[in-house]
Protein backbone atom coordinates (compact mmCIF):
# COMPACT_ATOMS: atom_id res chain seq x y z
CA UNK A 1 0.00 0.00 0.00
CA UNK A 2 1.59 3.57 -1.13
CA UNK A 3 1.55 6.25 1.79
CA UNK A 4 -1.16 8.21 -0.12
CA UNK A 5 -3.34 5.28 0.52
CA UNK A 6 -2.05 4.84 4.43
CA UNK A 7 -2.65 8.49 4.92
CA UNK A 8 -6.45 8.31 3.68
CA UNK A 9 -6.98 5.70 5.95
CA UNK A 10 -5.46 7.62 8.84
CA UNK A 11 -7.53 9.96 8.10
CA UNK A 12 -10.79 8.62 7.92
CA UNK A 13 -9.56 6.40 11.37
CA UNK A 14 -9.26 10.33 12.89
CA UNK A 15 -12.07 11.70 11.94
CA UNK A 16 -14.30 8.38 12.53
CA UNK A 17 -12.84 7.64 15.94
CA UNK A 18 -12.66 11.49 17.46
CA UNK A 19 -16.34 11.25 18.55
CA UNK A 20 -15.67 8.54 20.70
CA UNK A 21 -13.96 10.71 23.53
CA UNK A 22 -16.50 13.24 23.05
CA UNK A 23 -19.26 11.00 23.34
CA UNK A 24 -17.72 9.19 26.42
CA UNK A 25 -17.09 12.90 28.30
CA UNK A 26 -20.82 13.51 27.21
CA UNK A 27 -22.57 10.26 28.77
CA UNK A 28 -19.78 10.59 31.87
CA UNK A 29 -20.40 14.42 32.73
CA UNK A 30 -23.79 14.93 31.04
CA UNK A 31 -22.70 18.28 29.98
CA UNK A 32 -23.52 19.58 27.38
CA UNK A 33 -23.69 23.74 27.74
CA UNK A 34 -20.90 24.26 25.34
CA UNK A 35 -21.57 21.94 23.01
CA UNK A 36 -24.04 23.64 19.51
CA UNK A 37 -27.26 22.21 19.13
CA UNK A 38 -27.28 23.17 15.42
CA UNK A 39 -23.84 21.48 15.16
CA UNK A 40 -24.99 18.21 16.44
CA UNK A 41 -28.49 18.39 14.57
CA UNK A 42 -26.55 18.82 11.31
CA UNK A 43 -24.07 16.29 11.93
CA UNK A 44 -26.23 13.62 12.83
CA UNK A 45 -28.39 14.21 9.61
CA UNK A 46 -25.02 14.13 7.22
CA UNK A 47 -24.04 11.09 9.01
CA UNK A 48 -27.14 9.52 8.33
CA UNK A 49 -27.83 10.42 4.67
CA UNK A 50 -23.55 9.59 4.36
CA UNK A 51 -24.83 5.94 5.54
CA UNK A 52 -27.69 5.84 3.17
CA UNK A 53 -25.96 7.23 0.69
CA UNK A 54 -22.84 4.57 1.24
CA UNK A 55 -25.62 1.65 1.01
CA UNK A 56 -27.39 2.75 -2.33
CA UNK A 57 -23.44 3.31 -4.09
CA UNK A 58 -22.66 -0.25 -2.03
CA UNK A 59 -19.22 1.57 -0.64
CA UNK A 60 -19.15 -0.10 2.07
CA UNK A 61 -15.79 2.19 3.85
CA UNK A 62 -18.51 4.84 3.68
CA UNK A 63 -21.66 2.95 4.91
CA UNK A 64 -19.63 1.60 7.90
CA UNK A 65 -17.62 4.58 9.16
CA UNK A 66 -20.57 6.77 8.93
CA UNK A 67 -22.85 4.44 10.44
CA UNK A 68 -20.89 4.69 13.63
CA UNK A 69 -20.38 8.46 13.42
CA UNK A 70 -24.04 8.45 13.36
CA UNK A 71 -24.77 6.91 16.38
CA UNK A 72 -21.93 8.57 18.44
CA UNK A 73 -23.34 11.63 17.16
CA UNK A 74 -26.41 10.78 17.65
CA UNK A 75 -25.91 10.03 21.20
CA UNK A 76 -24.46 13.29 22.10
CA UNK A 77 -27.10 15.54 19.89
CA UNK A 78 -29.69 13.37 22.81
CA UNK A 79 -28.19 14.60 26.05
CA UNK A 80 -27.94 18.21 23.97
CA UNK A 81 -31.55 17.73 23.67
CA UNK A 82 -32.12 16.54 26.64
CA UNK A 83 -30.05 18.89 28.67
CA UNK A 84 -31.87 21.66 26.81
CA UNK A 85 -33.69 23.95 28.85
CA UNK A 86 -31.17 23.58 31.80
CA UNK A 87 -28.29 24.63 29.08
CA UNK A 88 -30.18 28.24 27.78
CA UNK A 89 -30.75 29.17 31.82
CA UNK A 90 -27.34 28.30 31.95
CA UNK A 91 -26.50 31.15 29.17
CA UNK A 92 -28.24 33.73 31.12
CA UNK B 1 -28.07 14.79 -12.01
CA UNK B 2 -29.64 11.86 -9.70
CA UNK B 3 -30.48 11.70 -6.28
CA UNK B 4 -27.90 9.06 -4.94
CA UNK B 5 -25.66 12.02 -6.63
CA UNK B 6 -28.04 14.63 -4.52
CA UNK B 7 -27.83 12.97 -1.18
CA UNK B 8 -23.92 13.03 -1.20
CA UNK B 9 -23.77 16.39 -1.82
CA UNK B 10 -26.40 17.31 0.66
CA UNK B 11 -24.36 14.60 3.38
CA UNK B 12 -21.00 16.54 2.65
CA UNK B 13 -22.75 20.03 2.95
CA UNK B 14 -24.35 18.73 6.32
CA UNK B 15 -21.31 17.51 7.98
CA UNK B 16 -18.84 20.11 6.64
CA UNK B 17 -21.32 23.06 7.68
CA UNK B 18 -22.00 22.01 11.09
CA UNK B 19 -18.50 23.26 12.25
CA UNK B 20 -19.75 26.59 11.58
CA UNK B 21 -22.24 26.99 14.79
CA UNK B 22 -20.23 24.62 16.84
CA UNK B 23 -16.87 27.36 16.13
CA UNK B 24 -19.46 30.74 16.26
CA UNK B 25 -20.28 29.52 19.56
CA UNK B 26 -17.05 29.03 20.99
CA UNK B 27 -15.98 31.58 19.88
CA UNK B 28 -19.45 34.08 21.15
CA UNK B 29 -19.27 32.48 24.80
CA UNK B 30 -15.23 31.24 24.86
CA UNK B 31 -16.82 28.37 26.82
CA UNK B 32 -14.97 25.09 25.92
CA UNK B 33 -16.04 22.90 29.15
CA UNK B 34 -18.28 20.56 27.57
CA UNK B 35 -16.02 20.01 24.62
CA UNK B 36 -13.69 16.79 24.62
CA UNK B 37 -9.63 17.75 24.09
CA UNK B 38 -9.38 14.54 22.63
CA UNK B 39 -11.99 14.79 20.28
CA UNK B 40 -10.99 18.02 19.13
CA UNK B 41 -6.78 17.12 18.47
CA UNK B 42 -8.09 14.01 16.59
CA UNK B 43 -10.69 15.69 14.36
CA UNK B 44 -7.93 18.50 13.45
CA UNK B 45 -5.51 15.98 12.60
CA UNK B 46 -7.74 13.79 10.83
CA UNK B 47 -9.16 16.78 8.75
CA UNK B 48 -5.75 18.14 8.08
CA UNK B 49 -4.69 14.45 6.85
CA UNK B 50 -7.58 14.35 4.48
CA UNK B 51 -6.65 17.61 3.14
CA UNK B 52 -3.33 17.12 2.02
CA UNK B 53 -4.72 13.51 1.02
CA UNK B 54 -7.43 15.34 -1.36
CA UNK B 55 -4.13 17.69 -1.85
CA UNK B 56 -1.95 14.73 -3.20
CA UNK B 57 -4.69 12.82 -5.41
CA UNK B 58 -6.29 16.15 -7.01
CA UNK B 59 -9.31 15.49 -5.48
CA UNK B 60 -10.72 19.25 -5.44
CA UNK B 61 -13.67 18.46 -3.19
CA UNK B 62 -11.89 16.26 -0.70
CA UNK B 63 -9.47 19.22 -0.38
CA UNK B 64 -11.90 22.04 -0.07
CA UNK B 65 -14.29 20.76 1.96
CA UNK B 66 -11.29 19.66 4.48
CA UNK B 67 -9.68 22.79 4.52
CA UNK B 68 -12.95 24.27 5.37
CA UNK B 69 -12.83 22.05 8.33
CA UNK B 70 -9.96 21.93 9.58
CA UNK B 71 -9.72 25.73 9.84
CA UNK B 72 -13.15 25.51 12.07
CA UNK B 73 -12.34 22.42 13.87
CA UNK B 74 -8.41 23.90 15.11
CA UNK B 75 -10.05 27.24 16.03
CA UNK B 76 -12.31 25.36 18.58
CA UNK B 77 -8.91 23.60 19.20
CA UNK B 78 -7.38 26.82 19.97
CA UNK B 79 -9.99 27.88 22.91
CA UNK B 80 -9.82 24.50 24.14
CA UNK B 81 -6.30 24.29 24.51
CA UNK B 82 -6.53 28.32 25.57
CA UNK B 83 -8.75 27.37 28.85
CA UNK B 84 -7.26 24.48 29.64
CA UNK B 85 -6.48 24.23 33.26
CA UNK B 86 -9.56 26.30 33.74
CA UNK B 87 -11.74 23.39 32.06
CA UNK B 88 -9.77 21.08 34.40
CA UNK B 89 -11.05 23.02 37.41
CA UNK B 90 -14.12 23.72 36.26
CA UNK B 91 -14.70 19.29 36.21
CA UNK B 92 -13.42 18.75 39.91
Amino acid sequence: MDWVSVAGLVAAFCTTVSFVPQALKTIRTKDTSSISLAMYSLFTFGTLTWFLYGVYTKNLPVSLANAVTFLLSATILFYKIKNGSKDKKAMS
